[in-house]
């Protein structure tokens, strides 16, 4: 299944898009997109049900609706750095000997085709398609890969937008420069994992004003979702509704000859995860 | 006032405690104590006229009460790292030109007398008193450390349990040794802002197992409080129901002579900050 939240943000209510492509609305069956759904088998069962018997009303006049992130409530959203082969090697890193996790708060999270804000005193402010992981079940202590990937909900497209001066060169972790207001545009689905039989195969791009600059595969992962579930779980608890960040292919600017193209109020990025969908954000100043 | 909340985890009532020590219900008066209620200056006076009026009803049995963190729905949680002259020193850091920014999850607080879970694996946990401050209004690129003081709502006693090892030797940032489940004992109270006049001459202090370990004053602070909401609001917007951990003094395992005292199940951690009340932790094994 395809879920998302449409309406203004702060309002939006959870839907449905149908395999016509048809936007249905789920406000009667459920409150909304969240943890608390996603652990309910019973709650996501009588979605397909409804779905599967056309009992789900359409939304009209959806062309012009506004889609806002896919998912309420993140309790957090772990972020995992260098996981790309060459990703690591175009920042000069040395490829990881375990999984880097930094921390992005929910407030960060924006709808796909929101603004995203150049932090005021920002010059180096960097894109990053990622595929998202959402969890669907507690996860702690995990023993194995493939029980990582059982606590799987779903997956989505992430912007994990950066600003490398605040990450690297301000003192401290890269926290600094992850958490801008704006900085996380989500969606604009969630796609339940039974509708994504391998994660490690999926297409990520990412273009700026038209011009592709990311072009990758989560094939080049280095640590891949299932795993990446299962290492977390040995250091903190993951609920449903939290979100992994799973890390970004090569092309980020930081990785460009002189003068890095850092993005400025006006450019336009658009990003896709193939079977996830596609963002669009126009940038603009704070 | 010092607000509160009591009960079994995850069905706490809000709660007052006023200036005679008797514990008051506002769940007549108020849902929970969270952001919401803190940017509602219209609640707040309202909680005060009820109390000054006598009219908060008297929990009963109050004496056995479990105590929760004083804070639901905690947005994030920010923290300052190497804060403190005297701790920078024992870890034999620099002293930092700027805050040190790292994050830990709200998921991770707990009651100030709940249980702390040592880690599987865990080798060096570790303890730091801390104060807490509660963020009140939404706080955006702050101009003056004045007004980063009168974005607080209040102050809290914190625990940011630490474990060492996965902090700073297993790669990438501190966040990875900050989220253990239950890392963050918060409470008893929330203390609000007008009965803390100054929050750099506040006493923190820790005790393990009945031996003093951290004896501390908020006047050793690098960084004083208006400035770190300040300085952070230069890099994320704060929101009502934020937290800021605003770091820690000297007298941490890590900075005692080998072998380190790391904590182990069955020891007991103390910790108070003058005016915001005690908590007592017993470790036990994740």
């Amino acid at each position: 299944m395809k879920l998302l939240r449409v309406g203004t943000a702060g309002a939006e209510r959870p839907a449905l898009l149908d395999q016509d492509g048809t936007l249905r609305d789920l406000s009667g069956l459920v409150p909304d997109i969240d943890g608390d759904l996603l652990a309910d088998e019973g709650a996501l069962g009588r979605i397909r049900a409804a779905a599967a018997g056309g009992e789900l009303p359409v939304i009209d006049g959806a062309a012009g609706t506004r889609v806002g992130p896919p998912l309420a409530r993140i309790g957090k959203i772990v972020c995992i750095g260098l996981n790309y082969h060459d990703h690591a090697a175009e920042t000069g890193a040395a490829i990881p000997a375990e999984p880097i996790i930094f921390f992005k708060a929910p407030d960060t999270v924006v709808g796909p085709d929101d603004t995203v804000l150049v932090p005021r005193g920002s010059t180096k402010t960097d894109w990053e398609v990622e595929l998202a992981v959402v969890i669907g079940r507690t996860a702690r202590y995990l023993d194995s890969a493939e029980d990582g990937l059982a606590h799987v909900a779903g997956y989505a497209v992430a912007h994990d937008v950066s600003e490398r001066e605040f990450q690297i060169e301000r003192g401290g972790t890269w926290d600094k420069g992850k958490n801008c207001e704006t900085f996380n545009p989500l969606g604009p689905w969630l796609v339940t994992a039974d509708e994504v039989p391998d994660p490690q195969a999926l297409d990520l791009k990412l273009w700026v004003n038209g011009e592709l600059k990311q072009d990758g595969t989560t094939a080049e992962q280095i640590f891949p979702v299932g795993e990446v579930v299962r290492y977390v779980s040995q250091f903190m608890t993951l609920y449903p509704g939290d979100v992994i960040n799973t890390g970004t292919p090569a092309g980020v600017a930081m990785g460009q000859p002189e003068p890095k193209p850092y993005l400025r109020s006006g450019d336009v990025v658009e990003l896709e995860v193939s079977g996830l969908g596609r963002q669009r954000q126009e940038l603009k100043e704070a």
